[in-house]
């Protein structure tokens, strides 16, 4: 059924880089009057393959009727010059690209059909290699959204992602690893268990995603302390001299196919059970990891809200890593309310900077959390004793090894930095006296996005209370922090329409 | 909940149109130093409000660092330009949107809940506004898409998207349609039952549609003969001289929403019943029919591949009819081949042309099916008696009114016009003698729509033979018509790897 494409046709256009950022949809554009354009009946919107010497992609076309673009010229986006590696004034074949045969299986899976393995590889394969519109890639993110993935089907997918990106090989030994399954703002106990356990004899390479509909990532966070983006070499660097990292995972193509979906999903918002285990699982596979930690927070307004269904994610994590020969530990944590004050890269990073360094503020939440975890990967990796590894984990935060463990990393990586602060900040106020009964984590998150976060490292929110405390009307609740006056007009905003995201119960 | 979006900033940017064809998606374009752009923190991507006087439209922002942008212009694509009906040096605000909160029920949906008429209307309401993107419209197409929307939503879809457009009032008395549920290469039957009916003194005002996944739709095929491009008004005059006519219903932003889902479902290829329901009967209470006649082509290869499949859809759309006070009468027709010879809108005309002309060799199953059709509208509007529709549609085909009053309707639209051909063609032969077992209407489909239909407006396929004709080896099974080289070849090159696209079987 596979059709073999026709050869490039004789004519040739010269590229142009038009300095265009579409966010990486690679983006063609061709002139109205353009003869290639004209011959090959290529229209708005048409999906055109470009050649370059060896390397070929796939752009969707723009036609331009301006006059910024000669006829004999082919404009790039960004997204589009980087994947075709173009010089300006390269000379570029053009042709229809063959039909997306891999589009039926989606399709398919929007009809409610199960997919093969072989059925999600073609897909994945073609997504990696560009061949997917967004659009498309937008049907495909549905259509396995809401639970319609089973646990062959997240297999496969898995399997399917790891295959198309790059793996790390550790050699012998154990690899350990952990996760947390997001929802939780400023939840960030990597940059204190990766020291500890480090600091412990255990290897810890920890490679970290940016946010996806958070306001930051771990990796967004760890890069406002010290360089996250780098290649599988310097990686191996780091962790050969200091036994641990925290590095960005997308910059070394681990399960590449991940971030182009992400992508995707980002605008979306929409989360899917099945995707989000293949997410985790092939960045750990290919990451090298044999023993994984996973941190299910659970709570209301956390992204898993029930116990139960913690227990059927974590099921699926285990089943899943099984399959693919990973060790996957679940541990569900408290998801009430969100972890230290900080939500956002800067301000996390100053919460976990205070809990390494012993601060007398700093959040008792976010140190006892990083202990308790930090213990279970201790045991779990034979590093302590069964109920032995709290005990050793807070007397290696305690007596200052994890801090310098952290320094020595930051260092390997390219530097420790020191994280940027607002320029433009706002405290809401407490609008009557009384208890903090909840806090809106959901709210919370959307809020500090509004202010900027996570693409303005400062911005975000810093939280002055906790639930259970009793505020008095006037006293700050949270203070929002951000890059520019009008993303914090547009956070104040929203924040003052939602003026229960702090609930504030009356006391009778 | 809903948030209300803080007031314009005072910075202003000059328009520029950038004649940039994105097909329909409004984008906006901002220098990377444009200072809105920094102090609103925009960045690729984001959706961007527009206001010019008391116009306001959500476009997706691509940031340019290229010299072709000054800083403090702010370029339109072609989309967003006719949307905010800008004139070049017009001084625009802009500003974050306010959160979409629709899509939330979009979310809904994807996670298997059941929408309500208020969420429908809301999410159709922000459709039209324009402030869904593309990815956006993409995850609400597949979320309905595969049979999830149910009675009640179907009914509710429709409702909504009734109410968001213009509806024509005809007055007393019935107003006659009908509708083909696609799937079958040049089933062309409407520009020869309209003249008929309408000859038979009943009101016929047929909006139709362009190709959705097709190579051709009615308007498209419409349009070689005349035009069809009319607004309400002009539709008006046409009907009230003619008794019908056959017009681009998308002109007269009857279920606007329709045109816009349409748009992005084009691409992705998927298929809805609860959205094709919803498509159809939209446009038909919008265009003010009381009774409308549904054919249903029923084949292996036709969109509906089964009686029963027929049976369920033909029982939704008369059960959405009747909520929306709509008679309809549902008739299954033969969808085993395609009907006539040619596909693509000049290769239909010249069909239809020849079954109105009483031309000799004028296709008789193109005539056959719209006799049929016509005489169950006779019946259905009380033109004829029960079973006497066949031979008035019949008679009046034969003695020459019909194509009387086709041309009248085509001068009342603006004027007969004659069919373009194509420059290049090329005949495909038999490998073997035998008989014509099947002929795939999907692959012709294609092969046709690589060759340039229906944008080609001269692009398609002449097919020679029809099922159990027998054929000697090397005779023309059908011939490929281009209007470029580049399109010829890749149509060639398709039909050349799917061999038995017509399937001939050797005899035994």
């Amino acid at each position: 059924m596979k059709a073999t494409p026709i050869p490039f046709p004789p004519g040739k256009l010269r590229l142009r880089r038009l300095g265009i950022d579409t966010y990486q949809e690679p983006v063609l554009f061709m002139h109205r009057d353009c003869r290639v354009c004209h011959s090959e009946g290529f229209e708005a919107q048409s999906r055109v393959e470009l050649a370059l010497g060896e390397r070929t992609i796939v752009a969707t076309l723009n036609v331009v009727s301006g006059d910024f673009l000669a006829p004999d010229e082919a404009g790039l986006s960004e997204a589009a010059w980087r994947l075709l590696k173009a010089q300006d004034g390269d000379m570029v074949s053009l042709r229809h690209p063959s039909p997306l045969e891999s589009l039926g299986h989606v399709r398919a899976k929007v009809y409610g059909r199960r997919l093969t393995q072989a059925a999600i590889t073609a897909v994945i394969e073609d997504v990696v290699a560009g061949r997917y519109s967004d659009l498309q890639l937008a049907a495909f993110v549905t259509a396995c959204a809401g639970g319609r993935l089973d646990l062959e089907e997240t297999v496969s997918l898995t399997r399917a992602m790891v295959a198309v990106g790059e793996r790390i090989d550790w050699g012998e030994g154990l690899v350990m690893d952990k996760h947390c399954v997001g929802g939780l703002p400023g939840n960030r106990t990597t940059m204190v268990i990766v020291p500890i356990v480090a600091a412990c004899g255990l290897r810890m390479p920890k490679t970290s995603s940016r946010a996806i509909t958070s306001p930051a990532g771990t990796a967004d966070t760890m890069e406002t302390m010290a360089p996250v983006d780098l290649d599988v070499a310097q990686i191996r660097r780091v962790v050969e001299s200091t036994g641990g990292c925290v590095v960005w995972g997308g910059a070394v193509r681990l399960s590449p196919a991940d971030d182009i979906l992400i992508r995707v999903e980002r605008p979306l918002d929409l989360d899917s059970q099945g995707q989000l285990v293949a997410s985790i699982l092939s960045k750990k596979v290919a990451a090298g990891s044999t023993h994984v930690l996973i941190d299910l927070p659970v709570g209301p307004t956390a992204k898993v809200r029930s116990a139960q269904a913690a227990e059927l994610l974590g099921r699926l994590l285990s089943q899943v890593g099984q399959a693919l020969g990973l060790q996957v530990r679940v541990v569900q944590t408290d998801g009430l309310a969100p972890v230290g004050r900080g939500i956002g890269p800067a301000l996390e990073a100053r919460d976990v900077l205070a809990v390494l360094q012993n601060q007398a503020d700093a959040p008792a939440d976010l140190a006892q959390r990083s202990l308790l975890l930090a213990g279970e990967i201790l045991e779990f990796g034979g590093a302590a004793p069964a109920g032995g590894g709290l005990a050793l984990a807070s007397a290696v935060l305690a007596d200052g090894r994890a801090w310098r463990k952290f320094q020595d990393i930051c260092a390997a990586q390219g530097g420790l930095r020191v994280p940027p602060t607002a320029a433009y900040r706002q405290a809401m106020h407490a609008l009557r006296s009384g208890s903090v009964l909840t806090i809106d984590n959901r709210r919370l998150s959307r809020i500090a996005k509004l202010a900027g976060a996570p693409e303005a490292a400062c911005a975000g929110i810093d939280l002055h209370v906790r639930p259970g405390e009793f505020v008095e009307r006037g006293q700050p609740l949270f203070t929002l922090h951000a890059a520019t006056p009008g993303e914090l007009a547009y956070a104040l905003e929203y924040a003052t329409s939602q003026a229960d995201t702090v609930h504030v119960l009356e006391d009778a």
